[in-house]
């Protein structure tokens, strides 16, 4: 009883600081997006080819979470963007108080989007709020059909789901089909996008997808 | 303060059911291997080519551990290991707990070897001792070369490091030599096996390290 009770209180000091964060984006317009995946699923590669494939990369900020290094955040510098990179010395995930601390790093009147990189596991990240305009869930065709059914709380908080690694099916036992049944299962709602970040296919698509987004919440508001 | 305390607490109380496990193998001469690994490196196909490579299955039993679904336990079970599955609802990783109270469903004097296959994630399953006598971390070739400075615990605290999907190297951009001294800088006493667990490659070689490690221990009792 003692452990869920901290649980909860520890989420909702976390949904609170994530109200404020949400409160910050949406005064500046900003569409932040939390990026979620299994260990090397491929959001590093997929980031770096949306910098190459958007105008503008002054308007985009970018923050990495890892365990340790700096790997992820010089491969985004590279691309142009304004990158932070959060270490979080062993917790497997971000929370809404960690992005809150360095978004002083950004101008942020001046972007359009903030792409956030999370601590690359497919369960502990899902519960944290963080503010974020959208979630988005990234598989990799090596990781397996069968991850949807068995990580199903990333897939169904999800508002679009990309399937990396399309260049590699030919040679894999990857069973498209049942990916989409099967997410569509879990979750009727979400938008799916086959991507191959390293050949930087589909990547258009999914731009097109958010920019979308962007200008339905903004009419909206 | 209060979260860190409470931590200490949880891994405390883990730590001793973690010692009561160790005295039960110990007691029926059982080599138990935690294997940890990111969603979908290939635990359960390892452990399926593993099955059909070693002799007397009735001497093996697997515990598979998931968030949600039997799907894994299925596939062990048709390898003819008895198997139990542990469904965490949520949870990230295993814990000694949890493995002390699904024993009974084993015949522990007829077993040599004691299979736990955790949790897919890289950080959460490393803090918790199940009272294991070896630990396997799997890293596949597609999650890149840096994912070892990147969750460096896993590969720090690991007996052997089982490199898998070497099948898929000729279609990847992983470097192999990187590979071994990023290992060789975190962690200079583990073994390394280059495998491609769907080909049943470099298995032999596994199975020959684990059954010495099972030898060496017998010797030393």
């Amino acid at each position: 009883m003692k452990r869920i009770s901290l649980k909860h209180s520890v989420l909702q000091g976390n949904q609170k600081i994530a109200e404020q964060n949400r409160q910050i984006f949406n005064h500046y317009s900003i569409t932040s997006i939390n990026f979620m995946s299994s260990p090397g699923a491929g959001k590093t590669t997929f980031l770096e080819s949306l910098l190459l494939n958007m105008n503008a990369p002054e308007k985009i900020g970018v923050i990495e979470g890892d365990i340790a290094t700096t790997l992820d955040a010089e491969r985004i510098a590279a691309c142009g963007a304004r990158v932070v990179q959060i270490n979080t010395h062993g917790a497997c995930h971000l929370n809404a108080d960690m992005i809150s601390k360095v978004l002083h790093h950004f101008n942020l009147s001046q972007l359009d989007y903030l792409f956030i990189e999370n601590v690359g596991n497919l369960v502990c990240p899902i519960e944290f709020d963080l503010g974020e305009s959208l979630r988005v869930t990234i598989l990799s065709t090596t990781e397996g059909t069968d991850k949807v059914a068995k990580y199903p709380a990333a897939f169904q908080c999800s508002d679009a789901i990309i399937l990396n690694k399309m260049d590699l099916l030919p040679y894999l036992n990857f069973d498209l089909n049942h990916f989409y049944s099967s997410v569509k299962n879990f979750n009727p709602y979400a938008s799916i996008f086959e991507v191959s970040a390293c050949k930087r296919e589909g990547i258009a698509q999914w731009t097109k997808w958010l920019q979308t987004k962007r200008r339905e919440k903004e009419q909206k508001d």
